[in-house]
């Protein structure tokens, strides 16, 4: 019999995390009687969300009458600026490091009913200057400055405002340590940027791209874990870092991001859940523009949604101790995602 | 200000996978109000439950009227015997591999109602025998045979009747890749295996025991990342596989389990969801028994409830695309288990 890797079960390498996932796609065919996820529309604005323009917050900080992006410290952070430092580690199997760092939230929009894909374009802009804006601050302290949006109760997000997170660290986390080590080996290996000659193929390739414009293409990942796991990598000047996009980059991306995020609402018709958040060269002192020229600056949207709009991919058991399995292939997963319509959302047709 | 481990952030390192999780103990505080978790005895028995003594599955086949435990093949494998291979890969950023195995189901016992903690001890040394036997006999072909239960609605198991799964694959899956790597430095560094000192020095520790018996303990790991993880440890001989236990190993065991498991259920007055397994020395053609010093065999318990038998951890955002994080301290975790009965299970409380 000859292999399809539509049909027959394979691992797939991720050369970004030097990692494998168990490619299972005759799985599809499996019926689901477990558990079922509230469907994302039966999440109800709260009266008192503390992230509308003008809420009084738990701290008693009131928000001002913000009208585009507004960025408040967490009221409960993970990471705190100033905390006393753990001792120096006296036994090699009980090692602690200090963590410091600052934990903020951004909201996209006054409107709590506002998401990306229903944004404007010019609106979107907005977020992503102040993305940038964040960055250039908190990345002249820190070494790792993660922005990142949890949306949907399936994600924990426990509110429906539009909003993201911004996690500033004194160390690198594993995430980009990792992906850090395995651009820079392959860099010195090869001579070029990873995610670079990565981008040279999928375009040549074509299979597993969803979007593509001027400045930016979205792609499902040879090496995808989530079921409509995406990536979306810049076309030109191999920015590093968020803080490197020229006003063209800065508008291709707010396009792509609104289209993308259509496709996603239309593909089970819903708000469709997800964590995003953007990975680049590490900041922090000493660190300067185009210093990591083995980072290729990207984005990662990782939603859990597998067969519709209540059943999710259980990332558990198998996946926990061993190895993340996929069902879906990634070409089948981006065919699916391309097949749905960019441009109107299922909520504005008439 | 001094430094105090339950008050005040700091990361860990994890030596057994080379990675560091964030602990921020003040973030206990932060209130919740966002998605809840049906309460896990909301789970029906299924009166067509395919696992069930007598049943009629979905392939056709029919359960015998098993009295004890019951192995059969799962009849959506994500791993087949006998598929075609893919090609060699021709690019070193789109790599797949050939990915060969078999899953199997295996019932803990005939009463769909059971659970360990509910079960004989004796009922459990039966199912340990069985662990044993299939390690044995897939431990021949495969190089891996993961044996996992997933317990849980909220862990995506579909069924409540009690079971685990054993998933034996061609392939080093990437968890206990790793961690084969990490106790092989240790060794060769040290001259001694990783957990067999580890160990040593948490039984002086004692601030990370949930509880002892006279083969076995149960710690909650210094770098544990779900709130109430756990890891059973053998405490003689430095058995690397399941199939080097002996009889007072097994017994013991069976008795850890049981009482671990009341202590779960205790907890929140829940039966306490997660993903449990076990890791050991790598299988498959050519190893043999005492092959793998740089080993100690061990199972783990990854539990996602955080505040109240509703209310889970979510790994989601800064964990998916930084590094995991945890509210309470591992040391916090280990108290509040101890603290809890391990004889007497809440629902045969008088
Ligand atoms: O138990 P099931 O229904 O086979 O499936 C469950 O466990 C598997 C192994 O951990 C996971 O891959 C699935 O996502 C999960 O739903
Ligand atoms: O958005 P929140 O409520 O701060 O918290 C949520 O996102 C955090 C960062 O991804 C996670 O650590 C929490 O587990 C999750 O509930």
């Amino acid at each position: 019999m000859e292999f399809k890797s539509t049909e027959h079960q394979h691992i797939r390498y991720n050369p970004l995390k030097d990692e494998w996932v168990l490619v299972s796609p005759h799985r599809c065919l499996r019926p689901w009687s477990g558990q079922t996820e509230a469907a994302p529309e039966d999440q109800p604005p709260d009266p008192n969300n503390p992230l509308r323009a003008g809420a009084l917050r738990s701290s008693g900080k009131r928000n001002p009458d913000y009208t585009s992006t507004y960025v408040f410290p967490n009221d409960f952070p993970a990471l705190l600026e100033d905390v006393p430092e753990p001792p120096e580690p006296e036994h090699p199997l009980f090692q602690s490091a200090p963590a410091k760092g600052t934990c903020r939230v951004m909201c996209f929009h006054p409107d709590s009913t506002m998401t990306i894909p229903l944004m404007k374009v010019e609106e979107i802009e907005e977020v992503i200057d102040e993305w940038i804006n964040q960055l250039n601050e908190l990345g002249q302290r820190y070494t790792w400055v993660q922005i990142f949006e949890n949306k949907g109760a399936i994600m924990g997000c426990s509110n429906p405002h539009p909003h993201c997170q911004i996690w500033a660290s004194s160390f690198l986390p594993n995430e980009p340590r990792i992906k850090d080590r395995c651009q820079s080996e392959y860099y010195a290996k090869y001579g070029n940027s990873l995610l670079v000659d990565y981008l040279k193929q999928e375009l040549k390739l074509k299979e597993r791209i969803v979007l593509k414009n001027s400045e930016w293409v979205a792609i499902v990942p040879y090496w995808a874990v989530w079921p409509y796991e995406t990536m979306l990598l810049p076309l030109n000047g191999a920015p590093q870092r968020l803080t490197d996009l020229n006003p063209a980059q800065k508008k291709g991306l707010a396009e792509i991001m609104k289209q993308l995020n259509t496709k996603y609402d239309n593909l089970f018709e819903c708000s469709f859940p997800y964590s995003m958040g953007w990975h680049g060269a590490p900041t922090g002192p000493g660190t300067t523009r185009g210093d990591s020229p083995h980072w290729l600056l990207h984005a990662l949207y990782l939603p859990p949604l597998l067969r519709s709009a209540t059943i999710k991919k259980f990332m558990v058991g198998f996946e926990m101790l061993a190895q993340t399995q996929r069902d879906l292939t990634p070409e089948q997963a981006a065919k699916r995602l391309r097949d749905c319509d960019h441009l109107i959302h299922y909520k504005n047709r008439h």
